[in-house]
């Protein structure tokens, strides 16, 4: 549980954390977020985060509330007064309270609000041993997922999809056929010929921070790596198939619409990228990639 | 200026009504709302707005927080306790505050918040008699438009952008040339042989409450009337063009990134419907249409 949450400079007891009812979060879903996991009471890649979030600001000319210092202060804050070891914490920056119009509203203050939890990693542990399924679903998001904003609707009809159909993740597929990416993660697979196959960053799939991290790992594992679209077809086809995100790290994904890929287990590439990625973790994010980079907007 | 909102049972000051940061409509935009306009203290197409919230949480599977008739008690409270004349009343329901999950949480309540203001319409009737600018921009929303949710930040951005233009409204276009909608209105022009066209109902547009009663309107009036999309270049070819919303009611489009419609003036028909419309809005909605058979899914 969250005991205290941050809201606009105050801590305040988790019951009595609130925005008012004219914040644009609640009323646009003008608004933008990151989730930074917490490992031995640390953040994993707070500079990618916080390098996302800016950007994420930016594009849509929201204030920048405070320094990236500042903030990642504030998060470790927040990790500390609920005693975080191993969970996350969530940070929310939305264009501020104003009366509604479509418009920007002028002199308006951004709301940053942060929540921190524990999370008993036990469940993720073992269906990372088992693997997972995934279903696929039509993508029906806007234009623009490569902003991390709480327009999240269409990703959590889809996730509830899926967890209908007994799933882990929805898969999600552009009218062109490809998979974009899972509904909370970036989807790769591993095609029968070695190779790791990831969408290419655009506006059509959020540029993960911990799929820029597996990138980079694989790429120091020697791992033949492929940024272009595939089709569910060809996820059928490959090898091994995994997800990447924050709360899942790498998670093998062994079934897509209930069709096995390949064999039927967790792959070994998937595997090894875990073990790399928790390592990786337990060091908060040594050896990052240059984060500047990731985001850009194509 | 608001005095009081409603918030979940309570009539709260302005300045302290709030929702919990974990509510659903702050962090996953999983909210649906209405805009209801106030003439004379009293609601206009009441039952109208009230048919199409319900359908909203139908669709979303959102609970239904209360009856019809116990909400519609909640909005007219509201107005008086704002003393409201002349202006609207904003209504919205979220599947409620949960730890944060995408999948649906379960044993929430949905969370109600309504604000009511006074609005002087001297402004709109002036822009009426003159006519307003249009931009066009890029139809990037989601792909279930006819569902009235919080998830406006593309319809935000898009207003902006027309704002900053020096325009009234965004018209956008889907990636098939045609006209979807304004970013806070429904579209339609009037050909140069006297039809009346806008699109027809579907996933890509939201089936306005306005958009309705002008409908009929303009039907029981003896205009022709053709539902099917349009292109900007049809737009402009037009002898009219207008957008109808609540806050809107009908208003004529002169021009479309800064070239005249028409004869560049507001056009007739606008001018004869908006008449009408006011004098519908005047008797609340009598003779309206069967809000019923009005937003059924395609």
């Amino acid at each position: 549980m969250s005991r205290i949450a941050y809201v606009n400079g105050r801590y305040l007891p988790y019951a009595q954390a609130a925005v008012h009812v004219e914040d644009r979060g609640f009323q646009f879903a003008d608004a933008v977020y990151e989730v930074v996991a917490v490992v031995g009471g640390r953040l994993v890649d707070a500079e990618g985060h916080l390098v996302r979030l800016e950007r994420s600001l930016d594009e849509l000319r929201i204030l920048r509330p405070m320094s990236r210092t500042a903030l990642a202060m504030v998060l470790a804050e927040t990790v500390r007064r609920n005693r975080v070891q191993t969970g996350h914490i969530y940070l929310q920056v939305s264009r501020g309270a104003a009366r509604r119009e479509f418009a920007f509203p002028a002199g308006v203050s951004p709301t940053v609000v942060a929540i921190a939890r524990n999370v008993d990693m036990t469940k993720a542990d073992a269906s990372a041993r088992r693997g997972v399924a995934a279903i696929s679903q039509p993508d029906i998001r806007w234009g623009r997922c490569d902003i991390k904003t709480v327009g999240l609707l269409a990703a959590a009809l889809a996730k509830q999809a899926a967890k209908e159909a007994g799933a882990y993740e929805a898969w999600l597929v552009d009218r062109d056929g490809f998979v974009t990416e899972g509904s909370s993660s970036n989807a790769w697979i591993v095609t029968a010929d070695g190779a790791l196959v990831t969408r290419p960053l655009g506006h059509a799939i959020l540029g993960g921070i911990t799929r820029s991290a597996v990138f980079e790992l694989a790429r120091q594992e020697g791992l033949r790596l492929e940024e272009r679209p595939f089709t569910l077809t060809e996820a059928l086809a490959a090898r091994e198939a995994f997800v990447t995100s924050t709360s899942s790290y790498v998670m093998p994904v062994t079934s897509i619409d209930g069709k096995p890929v390949g064999n039927g287990g967790p792959g070994l590439v998937a595997g090894r990228l875990r073990a790399i990625y928790e390592a990786h973790s337990a060091s908060h994010g040594a050896g990052r990639p240059d984060w500047q980079a990731q985001f850009l907007a194509p």
